[in-house]
């Protein structure tokens, strides 16, 4: 697959000039100006192609190369939305590595048994608007108009109005999923530093991660720091220390693939010479397997409440995100393991620790996920990186797969 | 002495108009509106009472009952300063009090031996310019012109400008301390909660305690909170947990009257699914004896130090505030002590954790400083609170004090 490496890098380059930022980094919003060029060169290059190009209501966009059994479609692809100043891979590297896959496909074998899809979806990092996997939940038909009708962006354009403008506009809930999809697959960047750490090029995902996130809100008493004896504060930054501190402990003494952050925290008044009264602070949590996070989270609540007693603070712990585990599809994660092998690829069975639009699909379509490293874990950043060797072996790896699904039998 | 609460509570409340705020408390910053209009109202107060009124160059006001020994002069008084949305009773009863205890004692026994002043110093709060104690420093002749040249308030009005408009300049920095006075006595609001705990009127401070102020940065690194292994962190949420909860604990072991307050955290990106790369804090540490500040401090250190290695994040530690704590005159101290003994005054020996323009007194003229109780150590806030009873048993103190200072040989 001579030139391979050096395609995908100037494909990358190319999308990545719409919404690219003055000093570096993309900036694709949902429904803005730049996400309007990027989709539509994604549908001219698509076109020129031969695929069959096509926007679904809300702005995804599919090109199909049909099969002989045209009722069966194998599809791929990602998200073509960034966060605010993000980096080159981050999606687009899934509908570039797609694109680029069915090309060779084509090329090499000619038309499918299956229709070969890549699909360039609307939106998944919530960047825009505060909703996230609007694209996906659009394509499984979950997606519910009222969760984005009062919503709006930083500048107070509502969603509504931003989809409106670009020519979009609901999709009939009352649609569900497409019955032809077959399977999904999904080529992403790890986000994270395993891969790279241990010298692997492509990331089978077993599992994405459930999650649980909490935010805590300490009350104690706003004092004067030097008229104040210690014994009778009740300092809310003492009991968040004490509290942090076991939860995170406790966290690494369960083990991997646990994680745990406290990313968040809130202190007022915040000043130098002021006891603290009051202490916000967020936990995120996640593990592969949902009896763990239950175990772990029931340990958190029970920490906080015994620290907030001994330190004479109010505790109000409030869990405001509870996702559950999505196991990827075991028949298709074995096809993968399979193409890797034959074709000596150098992979690691993992989990994904972040969320994806393979989740979204998990539960209505067979679906798997294939990871390829981020240099440092750098993940939301203009600095984000793979190295192009790695993104080759991700697209030979979708390549093996996507031949398996779509021309046997 | 009858009608002496409602007197002090009427003169606390008069003033107070000067700079009341719409929803409760007095912002009364240097140099601005409200304060020349209570200078103003103190002067003229000051007048009534026969007082001979003056201000000096910055703005201080002095108000003088002329003694038979007219080269010796009892100086006592506060700061007419509050912070933004303060309260009644800070600094402004320092000077209601003066003027009311050498009013009683006029009255009581005539012309005294020395003079007896009283002063309203022009600020002590640092509330409008990042500068504290401006009028006791130019009354002892150690506030420099330079240290002030520079800064502005928070709609960038200078200092210079701010105190010419008002009609006042700088001070010959050449000119020291007057010859003349031979003691200062400060009565103030504890500011803390132990006379109220136990149930006393009046403090009589020994010391005003040193202090010690850091800034500690911890630099991690910023990670996916899904993506990254907790054993492949830097997380300085983690560190700075375990950092302060061993500070704190620690200050607790010493005992009273060391305090430490961590009142100030600022996490970065400080986003709820991010591993936070960088963590500031500050540690607040106070107590009488300077050696203990230093032992203690050192401990502090190293536990910064080693925990920071622990977790394989950098720290930095900058001490930018190192005040040594301030006895007050043993033999006015024992004076006060006995005038509260033989008037059958409810008081306590203690030592004050805030600082005061005594400190700045104190080490050029002996000087003293009396307390009465502040309602649950409420301070800096429209809700502080001293009983009238109270008040009233502060100014008895006051008054016996200052006779035996301007009346006896």
């Amino acid at each position: 697959m001579e030139g391979l490496k050096e395609e995908i890098v100037r494909k990358l380059h190319d999308l990545g000039k719409f919404g690219n930022d003055p000093d570096g980094g993309v900036s694709r919003l949902l429904y803005s100006k730049s996400w309007v060029e990027a989709q539509n060169a994604v549908k001219a290059w698509l076109e020129k192609e031969g695929f069959e190009a096509r926007f679904d209501e809300v702005g995804n966009l599919f090109g199909t190369l049909i099969g002989t059994k045209s009722d069966e479609t194998i599809l791929t692809g990602s998200h073509i939305d960034t966060v605010k100043n993000g980096g080159l891979y981050d999606g687009q590297y899934g509908i570039v590595a797609g694109i680029i896959a069915i090309n060779y496909l084509k090329e090499k074998y000619g038309q499918p048994l299956r229709n070969l899809e890549v699909v360039s979806m609307a939106e998944e990092e919530g960047s825009r608007f505060p909703y996230t996997f609007w694209g996906s939940k659009n394509i499984v038909g979950i997606a519910k108009q009222k969760d984005v009708e009062t919503i709006a962006d930083f500048n107070g354009i509502s969603f509504e109005e931003a989809m409106k403008e670009t020519g979009f506009h609901f999709k009939d809930e009352s649609k569900g999923m497409r019955k032809d999809v077959k399977s999904f697959v999904e080529i992403h960047v790890e986000q994270g530093s395993i891969l790279e750490a241990e010298k692997k090029s492509v990331g089978i995902v077993q599992s994405i991660v459930g999650q649980r996130r909490f935010s805590v809100q300490l009350t104690g008493d706003s004092n004067h720091a030097g008229t104040t004896p210690m014994g009778h504060r009740r300092d809310t930054v003492y009991a968040a220390s004490q509290m942090i501190s076991e939860i995170i402990t406790m966290a690494k003494e369960v083990g991997d693939p646990l994680v745990t952050t406290v990313g968040n925290i809130e202190v007022k008044p915040n000043m130098v010479n002021v006891v603290p009264g009051k202490t916000n602070f967020t936990i995120d949590v996640r593990h592969i397997d949902k009896n763990e996070i239950v175990q772990y989270t029931n340990k958190v609540k029970n920490t906080i409440a015994t620290r907030a007693k001994e330190h004479d603070v109010e505790a109000e712990i409030d869990m405001w995100l509870d996702i559950d585990p999505v196991p990827m599809d075991a028949k298709i994660v074995k096809v993968i393991e399979t193409v890797c092998n034959v074709n000596d690829l150098n992979y690691k069975m993992m989990h994904s620790g972040a969320g994806h639009d393979a989740q979204i699909f998990a539960p209505v379509v067979p679906t798997a996920m294939l990871f390829v490293p981020s240099h440092k874990g750098i993940s939301h950043n203009p600095a984000e990186h793979t190295e192009p060797e790695d993104l080759a072996e991700g697209v030979k790896a979708l390549i093996g797969t996507l031949y398996e699904l779509a021309y046997k039998e």
